[in-house]
């Protein structure tokens, strides 16, 4: 049984999920990221020493595999993926809404259960979700992305309200705003045009949510929107 | 074609969709109830001259036949149908969770979907959706019903920017209590108990649910709330 | 003792105030206006038999004597004034701050306390107050009316939560949106530019607030939004 | 000029205030309190070396005074005053209301505008407001506490969308619960009766201050709730 503390990222790409996982390793942590296609996660994972698991977490017998696979019940799971499909509502089809659905509020059911039964036993641990605006209103040509976003949202309230007194932190953040990406050359260039610190820093983000992990539990956060300086709200 | 504003009720039982039929019946619209089991509104369906549809909503190929099987392109679309699975977090499986996605959520989803082609296209039309005190509030023991319930309001919410100036009125109800029911003699008993008026009564929520399909478009509401007097909150 | 079910409306101006005053005489209410300046309220009160009273109700001295020349416990108070100031929040002076919450706010705690005794001891009765989409979103610019709105709002909640078990109705009224006002040149000429129905019409916004104040206490709102169909939110 | 980070905490007493000096001078800030009755600060102003001031915070003079003694344009300003009043809607008198407003919201106004005011012309700073579960819900018997909470927090709602764009975060901080305090024997006696941690501890709650304080403009938080892990919510 593995002695160090130990978070999961599921959902795991290039921006907040590598920037979670480079400062949770930093600060002690044995760090495994999950993701449908992990190969992209090597140079990550060799320079920061994490590990990285083939998971579809639409899929619950996949989800049970990782977590069977980890050393230890996690300390701190964060869950980051989401589908968006932006459109006039009259042209959604069916199977877009069922994948926005399934991939923005049913795996994190999954990956949530999965946490919460290895919690509930060890009787402690941190479950954070990853929302964005459209978790606490539903814009214009992208009902489905409000679907799974607002599920996600009431999923991650219930469980704070049935968990805590279980000793297990159940977060919701709202992230209002694009996320800067400086491998993405478009983000950048939208950030030099908008002014510095624009966008979201990830490592800002991330900073954030170690330091709700680290939070005592006299005093809880459930929720807490984070935005740039300069963002419209 | 048919000449009679014509209102469509999905999700049909005894309780809300009875009394929204006769009263949309009592208004003078020809009245449709989709339910899978539709034998059961026979009687309803005699005594206000109303159709019954076969429908298992969370199918969307029922959903379009059901449709298509409608003399018109409705005015008035409802959609009541709901999921509830009440139990610990940790003992709720992936089944139950996808099966109060699909009945509270995604079935909605298809629902709307039809109903909003058809309103578009003819340039007006009311949708309205039943929510629950779940569906801003994540209670303990209740995730699943909760995210559900929350998925709905995101779409409810998202559709009615979108579509509000295409003169389509698009609203949801936060039904917040227990809902009386005369043929159910624990739901009496529980009245008897409570005083009176301590549960909601169907026919008043469909006077309600009928005042806002008839408000000017000048004065829209989107989201009401609706509790007992003694209801706490 | 007067045998009339009786109105008195607070904050009477020609828009909203009028309409109301309009509604509840049509429906057979005995109406009562208050106002700073009640003569400019003369010529509605010749049309429909209401009557003005002067009442400042920042004083709560004046709104004790508004209530004691009332033939009888009023049935239905609405109240609706307010005061904004809208420039840099750096310039906004302690006086204007003062004024704002007095008039929005304040004022009418002391409306609804005079209200709510009368209503307690007869055992039934409506409050409706009028808010504004500042009082559930505070904007730039505009911090004192955010402060009196949203004060008031809670005052609402707080007298909802309160009340509605000893049979008294209260309920706030989110109005987004300009009301139109045929006497107004600029906001007419401003409707005809948007559309058609792009401003609330203040008479069905009356037809709402007399709707609420008719439900059944089986079924009751505590809150309700009301937009034009073209209006952003 | 001093050259120091300097912090201002208003309405101190010996809970939250004395625990937001602690963790700011431990930081390394200047602190500066301001009370009505600063004598009780002396012992906490020698431990930590603060300043403390006399400030009647409803008095507009007075806290311009207040600001004018301090050395420099404070960096960090935290309003924490509140008043209030829990009895029965109808037995509230109307000093009453106007004293809970005045203490809970307008004082925050006059605070708030001498340190905007600064701040604007610097170009950066932090105003923190501590709200209640009264700041976003009316409880029956409260009604002037969350008429004085819900204005607070519309105030700082407003400020924050209008004064982030030019480097000022505002935050507001819901605090649900209720604070421990060690030196109250009849608190330390619930918290040993409800377990451990079941009271807010205020310096995990001043940790969190003082993060938000130190939180990169990219990635702002406007309002964060904090509350025990057994606290119902």
């Amino acid at each position: 049984m593995s002695e160090s503390e130990t978070a999961l990222i599921v959902g795991a790409g290039p921006g907040l999920s590598a920037a979670c996982a480079r400062r949770f390793a930093a600060d002690g942590m044995a760090v495994h990221l999950a993701a449908r296609a992990p190969g992209k996660l090597d140079e990550l994972c060799a320079e920061i020493g994490a590990k990285a698991h083939r998971c579809d977490a639409t899929d619950p017998a996949q989800v049970a595999d990782l977590f069977a696979a980890l050393p230890r019940a996690p300390d701190l799971v964060v869950y980051n993926a989401s589908y968006r499909v932006r459109k006039p509502f009259v042209e959604v089809t069916a199977e877009e809404a069922a994948q926005a659905i399934a991939v923005s509020c049913t795996a994190g059911f999954h990956v949530a259960s999965e946490a919460a039964k290895r919690m509930v036993d060890r009787g402690s641990g941190t479950i954070l979700f990853t929302g964005a605006s459209a978790s606490v209103k539903g814009f214009p040509q992208s009902a489905t992305f409000a679907m799974g976003k607002f599920g996600l949202r009431g999923l991650a309230q219930s469980m704070a309200r049935e968990l805590a007194p279980r000793n297990i932190h159940v977060a919701h953040f709202v992230i209002d705003g694009a996320i800067s990406d400086p491998e993405n050359a478009r983000k950048a260039a939208l950030e030099a045009e908008w002014g510095p610190d624009s966008m979201l820093n990830p490592d800002e983000i991330a900073r954030t949510y170690l330091f709700t992990h680290r939070q005592h539990r006299s005093a809880w956060t459930w929720e807490i929107e984070l935005r740039p300086w300069v963002e419209r709200f």
